[in-house]
């Protein structure tokens, strides 16, 4: 009771009353109404994101920089696609996903099923020259026409771009962490969080950070935040924040220079490096950097290291998967 | 009955008896006296075997070329390792290779323990530059001192070259694929193979396949074999037979010059494009050309039929598996 009542207090101060109390990570999504989950689109989804096969050299799926057998991202800065080619962003978590009003760092997909169909024909990444190509090459994978008939019905061509990025989106759906120390903690389980973890969630919500990261993923209440707020040059040049302009790469308007997606806190300790460049290596110094960037606050050692633990109770637990048996080729072209 | 009598009689025909009848595929693979199989040690073996970590640049695990999603193998001609290079060779596959005398297509590994060594370092495959480095990395990143510590005791430092080889070779024995319908007919259901499957069965002793190609795994009694056998020019430079000198590219020695070791027929018709360079698109080629290279046979269009019917009778079934979780990793440097 004390802790709770310290975190009532906390709150109190700044008036975010919903943030801290937030419910619980749900533990289903919610699917659009052109995409029902079921089981058996979650089954092809499966298949699909880790089917490198829909790459043009056949080494790279989704799962390749969203692993999903790592904190559903690659830890690395910058994702490699075919060929070693890099692009200037870090791929961002697929765990927890379906809780984005918004996809990519620069939000230019509204959906799962939309950011589904990108990064297969991004020449960077895997490097398909079209969907037709995707779509001519799986129907050449046996195996492949069964999986998408049971998730699409068979009364007319099941194999296309469209089913495929649904049933991509209808399994990303259920890649959802739930049961972090914070979320048994916010059910009543005072103990399931250590103090400095409390310390560090009543420093998070005083500093403000939750204006931002607040909801039951931590990335809300609104979509797009502009960052850095506060321009700082020797932050800046050191991790190159304001090299990518984000939403305005995409919509060329001024007024969305620097807009980004704001990201989940959602097992941040796991995907490390961190912001959109993947620049910043440690979990301490994107603290340090976020606070000074976002809310021009300098934070003492302890204050990180507070703020780090609680972040760490943020890591939720990763459902059992079983994986995918993909179906064999007969003889699929890959290029070199 | 009539499909047995069918068999005995074939067999009687070439004097093969031990070949066809040669028992299914064990369950079990056994495992060297200084590396028994536990659990511990092949759930860890699974990790680092899944974990794309262990290359230089954090994309290239070993299940990248050795897919046991897939056929275990990438359906590649040549395997594609860090940086989108490429070697001369076509991944063998993972599953029963337990049941391989030595690993690699020129049998340079007398264990799959050796033969896990390799990869990592090759720098064209995961091109990492020492064990050294692969240790100190695989010490950076949490949760692997516990996953070692379990499988290997905690007296002295347990992250090792050593262990993390036994730990993959571990998890390899366990990646066997009973039950296929060849099995099955074995082991007395006449009807798990249809009458094609049966006359392709036969051809295949008849011919005499089944000199290098018997036992459980289809891949002996002998350990090497020449390819060619029989020159043909033709065949040689539309697929670039000649082109690899096996053996001899390690021992430099005339004699082993093309020695191959002979590859397990187990789940051929998943493990597209075939032989050492992947320079045969399709099983019925490849049937076509080793008739003809190894045999001096030449074979109609209806017996290769037969014999691939056959062939597709040793699809195994594949043990479900559930995906590692690989531990997150606070702040591992990677190479572009």
């Amino acid at each position: 009771m004390f802790k709770i009542r310290m975190l009532v207090a906390a709150i109190a101060l700044t008036g975010s009353l919903s943030v801290m109390a937030a419910d619980a990570l749900p533990t289903t999504a919610p699917a659009p109404a052109d995409n029902p989950t079921t089981a058996e689109k979650v089954t092809l989804g499966k298949m699909l994101y880790h089917d490198p096969r829909l790459s043009s050299t056949g080494t790279v799926s989704c799962a390749s920089c969203h692993n999903t057998m790592l904190g559903g991202e690659d830890n690395r800065p910058n994702s490699m696609g075919v060929n070693g080619q890099t692009g200037g962003r870090s791929a961002p978590t697929v765990w927890n996903s379906a809780f984005n009003t918004v996809q990519f760092w620069d939000g230019r997909a509204a959906s799962l099923e939309e950011q589904a169909a990108g990064p297969v024909t991004n020449p960077i990444e895997m490097g398909m020259k079209s969907w037709d190509d995707v779509v001519a090459r799986l129907k050449t994978i046996r195996g492949y026409r069964k999986a998408f008939d049971l998730a699409f019905g068979s009364d007319s061509e099941t194999i296309t771009k469209d089913n495929a990025t649904k049933a991509i989106a209808a399994y990303e759906r259920t890649l959802i962490t739930p049961n972090s120390a914070y979320d048994k903690y916010v059910k009543g389980d005072a103990d399931a969080m250590n103090e400095q973890q409390v310390r560090g969630m009543n420093k998070v919500v005083e500093l403000g950070c939750t204006s931002c990261h607040s909801g039951p993923a931590f990335n809300g209440p609104g979509v797009f935040q502009k960052f850095p707020m506060h321009p700082n040059g020797y932050f800046e040049a050191q991790y190159h924040i304001s090299k990518d302009k984000g939403l305005a790469e995409v919509t060329k308007k001024d007024s969305d220079a620097h807009m980004f997606k704001v990201p989940t806190l959602r097992n941040i300790a796991l995907t490390a490096p961190y912001f959109h460049n993947g620049s910043v290596p440690t979990l301490e110094k994107a603290v340090r950097v976020m606070a000074k960037l976002q809310l021009d606050k300098e934070l003492s050692d302890e204050e990180v290291a507070d703020i780090v633990a609680f972040l760490n109770a943020l890591t939720g637990e990763f459902p059992k998967q079983e994986m995918p048996v993909l179906p064999g080729t007969p003889g699929v072209t890959f290029n070199n």
